[in-house]
């Protein structure tokens, strides 16, 4: 299933790794809903499905919970979902959303250095790959799982120890934070950005499904975003142009991670400065 | 090509993605020769060969040169070499060897922490690249380097950015030290360990291919090894047992990466001490 860049990276990489695969689009902006999911997996022909929890070309964050009340009618159906954006800053239960697996990067929500990925299995997600003859060295969770389990915790190869140490930090700050209080942190600094958008842009994505950790507005005054942008960073900020199409045409706000609601209230602040913007 | 157990993992990458794959095993301890190389390329079955420059199972240095000069007789064949444990540590020219693509790692002789792999490849390897149409997507080399190249050195997903911070500081450290003089802190610690070593115990390996960045020695003495690095470490130091099938049959001391003569000596000291070893 695809509503962007980000989603149909999946399928690319079906296809690049010579497994039989279909991509269902939707439009870009809107949601992959419980009800197509329900449409493609009652034809019987799939194994597993891929869902992208938060697209961030487009700012949607797609409905995997209720995606998963689907999936789970359907007992061979191996669910992936892709949780780069949004793990740390918007709540996902695996287990609940009945989930197989579950990727993320350190980079995105969790406010660390890039350089590494998580990722969370199914015992059913485990079963299946017993059955997968070619998997692959590098990528084969069902041998690193096995590796880890025998091996007192050590992997196959050496892993990137630092993002480890890294992340353990980081771990510890977010409980600290508490988890209730850093996903609402991400909802909060959603509301500001949205407000801003809706009162001088427009906010690109179907209002339904808005991400908590990005938001993409459309560009209705036509300004240039790149400059916006040359000159935000000469004030210390920086916000993203359009991904790919969208380029210039819409821009992206990201507020994920350690930003705080007074980090974003002040890029805002100086936006509206360098646009001159008043209500 | 094999000589022991991180070259037997290219064939087992070989296997598990489903390329038809031989192997070519040696002896343990034992290199592979020219010799060898020729035979099985003259069999014309082959694509690409693989071998492993430094065997950190057995302390083995494989000669890459000679071996270059046997696959240069074969137009079609794709040279692989794997450096991870020697890139930085033992001089290696991939052009005067005709490799057509190595690759190594950051946390071996070049010292960094680990997460990160580097490779170079040749022309002839990117045409062959071409003529395959799955390469998956994220070793994909060819669509990497067509991105880099495009896109102002940017990389198709985020790389680990710390890691490329990091090696660019080390690179200049190692242009610093003069990478001839680097080639031979390497050798004259090498030296010490192969002296220490044949006054107490017997170098495991085939001594015309003997490594400079790690050293595997026959355990004459039948100490615990695992006992010894236990005493060394409350002392500050470590070295490696065996690998595999020859745990506590031989250990390995590595001098590699920063390390120093010094740092050498010292820790020869301390085993001495600690063994109660006297010429």
């Amino acid at each position: 299933f695809s509503c962007g860049s980000f989603s149909d990276r999946w399928y690319k990489m079906g296809v690049y790794n010579r497994v039989p695969t279909d991509i269902y689009k939707v439009e870009l902006g809107k949601a992959i809903t419980p009800e197509m999911v329900d449409k493609v997996l009652s034809t019987g022909e799939y194994d597993l499905i891929t869902v992208t929890h938060n697209e961030t070309s487009t700012g949607i964050t797609n409905p995997i919970e209720a995606i998963g009340e689907v999936v789970k009618k359907y007992d061979d159906i191996i669910y992936c979902v892709d949780a780069v954006s949004s793990a740390g800053g918007i709540k996902i239960e695996v287990d609940k959303c009945h989930i197989d697996i579950c990727i993320t990067s350190v980079q995105k929500s969790l406010g660390l250095p890039p350089g590494m990925s998580i990722c969370t299995f199914s015992e059913k997600a485990m079963r299946r790959a017993q059955k997968v003859p070619f998997r692959g060295v590098y990528f084969d969770l069902l041998a690193m799982y096995e590796y880890i389990i025998n091996k007192n915790h050590q992997y196959p190869s050496t892993p990137s120890l630092s993002h480890m140490f890294a992340l353990n930090f980081q771990l510890d700050q977010i409980l600290k934070e508490g988890l209730d209080n850093r996903f609402k942190r991400h909802e909060e600094m959603a509301n500001l950005v949205r407000t801003w958008a809706k009162d001088h842009f427009k906010i690109y994505t179907d209002t339904n499904y808005l991400s908590n950790t990005l938001t993409v507005i459309e560009n209705t005054k036509g300004i240039s975003v790149c400059e916006l942008n040359q000159k935000l960073q000469e004030r210390g900020f920086v916000i993203a142009n359009g991904y790919g199409d969208l380029k210039e045409k819409t821009f992206r706000i990201s507020h994920m991670g350690d930003y705080t609601v007074d980090d974003i209230e002040e890029l805002l602040k100086n936006i509206n400065d360098i646009l001159e913007l008043r209500l």
